[in-house]
Order: C-alpha cells, then sequence, then structure tokens
C-alpha cells in the first residue's frame, strides 16, 4: 500500500472510531461532542499508527491509542478556545460559540473522559501507554498555562517560547511516536528516540502554524487570528520580530485593537522586511531535518516516517 | 483508636499529601490550584481509607486512591462553579471568581490531570482501579450535563432528578467504597455491596445538600444559593414542591429575580406548609437505613462504616 492510500485508510479508522465514540449520553454535550469531532485532519493518531505499522505493532492497539489521542487533542482545543474565545475551529463553529461557555466546558470535559475509557479497551502495554497518556496530558494544562501566563508579558525570550510549544504541542506528537513504539515493543532507546522524535515534529508543526496564520489567508487556517493577534499572544515569528523592534510590534497591536486589518498589514510587512518568514521557514526545515537524523538512528525497513516527516513539512493548512 | 481520632487521622494524611501535590508548574495555575485544595472536610478520601482500613487493604495504596478522588471532587467543583457562577466554596473565593474563567478552566484541567498522575503512583490493583476511576469521571460529566439540561425543564421527575444525583455525586462515593474494597481483595460480590453503600450515602448526602441549603444560613454552607435557585436548579425539594404546586414555585423564582429574600422566604414557607422539609428529613434518614442494609451482608468485624454513615446523617454543613 501506498504513503498516501495508507494514511488515507488510518484517517478513516479513526474517523469510524470518533462516530461512534459517544452515541448515548444527555443530548447538551452529545450534540456538540459529535458536532466537534467531525473536523481535524487527524495528524496524531495517524503518527501513532505508522508508527507502529513500521515496527509490527499490534494495529487494534493502534487505532484505541489513537482514537484516545485524537480526543485528548479535541479536549484541549475545545477549551483552548473558550479561554482565547476562537469561534471557529476546523471549519466549524467552536462549541462555546455555537451553544455556550459551560457546555463547552463539560463537553471538553466529558470527551477527556471519553478518551481515558478509550485507553481502558487496550490489553496490553496498557500501564505503560495510560502513565505516558496522563503526563502528556499534564504537560498539555502547562503548555496552555504559559500560553497565558506569556500573555501578560511584553516580550519573552526564544527559550521560553520553544519550552512552551513543546509542552503545548510537542509532548503529544512526541506520545504519538512513543505509543506506537511501545506497543512495538521496541527497546527503551529507540522508544527515546522516536518520543524526540515526534516532540520535533510537534514544534515544527507548532512553528508552521504560527507561520501559516501569517501567509495564508484566515479561511484556510480555520481559526480566527484576530483575537490572538490583538492579545499579544507569543508566536514564533511575533518572538523574533521583537528581537529587532519590540516597540515597532506593540505600536502594531495597539493599531490593531482599533482597526486590525492596517495593524496587522503593519506587522505583516515588518516580519517581510526583517526576513523573518523566510528565517521561520529555514528553522520549520531545520527542525525537520533533526527530527529525521533520530530516524536515521533507527532500522527501519521502509521509508514511512521520512514519509511523515515530508507530509508535515509541505502542509499548507 | 477511636472512629473520631481515626478520620482526623485520615483528613491529616489527605491534607498532607494536597499540600505536596502541586509545587512545581506555571504560577498561574499553581497559585489558584494550591487555593483551592485548602478547603473541604474530605469526607470522600475517609470513606476510601475507612473502607479499606475495615478490611485490611493497603494503606497506602488507599492514601494514594484517596488523594486522587480529593482531587477529582475538586475538579469537579472548580468547573461546575464556572458553569453556575458560584463565588464561595468551602469559604473560599472561587477560582473563576478572584481570577478569571479561562484559569479556572484550566486549573480544573490541571487538578484532574494531577489526580490520574496520582493513580499511575498504586502498585496494586492498578488497573482495576483506573478503570473504575474513568467510568466515575464521564458519570460525574454526566450529572452536571443533566443538572444545567434541567434548569431549561420547568420541572423533572423525582426518578429524573435520583438519577442525575446519582450521577452527580452518587457514582463518586461509591467509587470511594468499592475502591477501598479492591484494594483489600474483597469478592466480586463484596465490592458490589460497598459500591451500592457509597453511592445510597452520595444520594443522602445529595439530598441533604439540598435540605441544607434551605435551612442554614448561607455562610455555613459556603456556597451562594441564590443562583441556583434563580435558574431553577432542580432539588429534591423543588421536585416534591413541583407535585404539589408548580405554579406557585414558578412565581417565587419569578420573584426571587426582582427580589431575591422576598421570593426565596415565599419558597421556604410553602416547603414548610407543605411538610416537605420533614419528608425531605425522612427521606435521608430511609436512604441511610437501606445503606447500612448493605452493610449488614458484610461480615466486618467492627462498626466504622456504620459510623460513617451516621457522620453523614448528622453532618450540619
Amino acid at each position: 500500500m501506498n504513503f498516501n492510500t495508507k494514511i488515507d485508510k488510518y484517517r478513516e479508522l479513526v474517523n469510524i472510531e470518533l462516530n461512534n465514540i459517544y452515541k448515548d449520553g444527555p443530548n447538551i454535550i452529545r450534540e456538540p461532542i459529535n458536532h466537534i469531532l467531525r473536523g481535524g485532519k487527524r495528524f496524531r493518531p495517524i503518527l501513532c499508527m505508522l508508527t507502529s505499522s513500521c515496527f509490527n505493532g499490534d494495529k487494534n492497539s493502534s487505532i484505541i491509542i489513537g482514537t484516545a489521542i485524537e480526543l485528548l487533542h479535541n479536549f484541549s482545543l475545545i477549551h483552548d478556545d473558550i479561554m482565547d474565545d476562537d469561534n471557529v475551529r476546523h471549519g466549524y463553529e467552536t462549541i462555546h460559540s455555537k451553544w455556550n461557555k459551560p457546555i463547552a466546558i463539560l463537553s471538553g470535559d466529558a470527551v477527556l473522559a471519553l478518551a481515558l475509557l478509550k485507553l481502558n479497551n487496550l490489553e496490553k502495554y496498557k500501564m505503560e501507554i495510560i502513565k505516558e497518556f496522563n503526563k502528556t496530558l499534564i504537560k498539555i494544562c502547562e503548555g496552555q498555562a504559559l500560553d497565558i501566563e506569556f500573555e501578560k508579558k511584553r516580550s519573552i525570550s526564544m527559550k521560553e517560547y520553544i519550552n512552551m510549544i513543546d509542552k503545548k504541542t510537542g509532548y503529544m506528537i512526541g506520545f504519538c511516536a512513543l505509543s506506537g513504539s511501545i506497543i512495538s515493543n521496541l527497546s527503551v532507546e529507540s522508544q527515546m528516540l522516536l518520543k524526540e522524535y515526534g516532540k520535533l515534529l510537534g514544534r515544527a508543526f507548532q512553528i508552521q502554524d504560527d507561520l501559516l496564520e501569517v501567509i495564508s489567508c484566515e479561511d484556510k487556517m480555520g481559526k480566527s487570528l484576530e483575537s490572538d493577534f490583538v492579545l499579544n499572544k507569543k508566536t514564533f515569528l511575533s518572538v523574533k520580530g521583537r528581537i529587532f523592534d519590540s516597540r515597532y510590534i506593540d505600536k502594531c497591536i495597539q493599531k490593531s485593537k482599533e482597526d486590525f486589518k492596517t495593524g496587522y498589514s503593519l506587522y505583516k510587512e515588518f516580519l517581510i522586511n526583517h526576513n523573518i518568514i523566510d528565517e521561520t521557514k529555514i528553522t520549520i526545515k531545520k527542525i525537520l531535518l533533526e527530527s529525521n537524523k533520530l530516524l536515521d538512528k533507527l532500522n527501519m525497513e521502509n521509508n514511512t516516517l521520512y514519509k511523515y516527516t515530508e507530509l508535515i513539512l509541505n502542509r499548507r493548512y
């Protein structure tokens, strides 16, 4: 099976699981949960399933874990979207916007509960998977906490930024590759390599998100960038920008509060003039190159995971 | 050791665990988490520890599970208080009130993560405990969902009310007794009896909460009853009241929106005139008697759990 057919099949398998994950339960949360689970690229479960398939892990376990990961991801999106007051996610209206905040809080909680219940179905390596899942969960919370904490700061260092996105995104994608390797019974050394591989992918993924937010049109990203910018949310590009001229970035944000388009255009112009867009692209490539170097250390029979790296590199939304 | 000394000791053990549960991590969630964990009677962990001690379960495991239960309980309180917009909990200002909603959502999430991480420390019966913990979590979410769903309904049946409080409170207290019995390696039959015992205690506990809200002064309950009443939150007493005269209850709620004291006084008067306060007291006693009958079926060497039932019966806040 070629790579694209394979990931389409994996996506389909996860979608089937998600379509059946919450058929009963109170209407008030069942409807929003099923609404929000329709969207998404399923990048995370696919990585878990690809890793498992690369090393002959149990396929059924990889579907279970993949589904739990996608639920974990959605739990964090539902709650983050309330906190950041984003109204669109994956092309669909967010829960707190379509319904209200209490329903969104509760739906997020229930989605996390569904993820945990899903892991109950594992037969082998259950303890290890649950342990790593829980460690990932607290990292996600802490990453989001830092993200909010940083809003209040005028500027942060690149090191602080990387630490924040690793927690917010890196560890979860690290867990995707790690869990795939655990159920394939790989050595601890190989597990750590794959975990780190995923973590770097996640880092590149998040920086790419920051980049795409600036260079794509809003519709394609499917989330509102306006609120993020006005709130002085830190991105790879804004952190780099502030190294050149922090006061100018302040001005752009200030301007955007009265007139978003003008303020944001000034900011974009600044990023182009200071070569920050191109530098960001180079950084993403460098990180993905680094992640592939970790794969080189593993004896793999095929190039599936390298193709996955490429998939991330080439994504346009 | 006499009963009171024992529960004081157990409470102290859980408090020590909770005091040390989250020393690092981002300020933005560390402070609110440590703020909210200071309050509470620790009824739930105490039941788990008492059950375990009754049947010679491993003490250390019971402390771990007890701590996780108290964290689970606090997770649900933090989020419920946002949804219901309650400003005081256990005599302390709630997180969303003292800080803000995003911080409260995130702190709740992190507290649940801490509960799950705590369970990772179990050595024996880990799988069973985690499985039951996760089942409890989804019930709590569904109970709260029903609670919100019922706000929109003018009236609900007593069966619907009991189903809602069982999910919101009963299953969690059922889990306290159940988990204590699992780590004591009791037979499945005894485990089920204890689970049911706890569930009934929880049911009585919740009805008692409804009752105390009406008969105590607000300070003692440490939570705001005003918002609950205005929102037409269903309670055992209001469900019973509506059997007599649903339109009158509507009128009291309507009145309370302009003038809370008057509207609520009319409601209280109505409950007294229709004997609903006394009937509620009788119901609580009946349920607790029923729960004790389940204990009778177990061969226990001491009367500790009966004393716990009594403790619940006699609580005044």
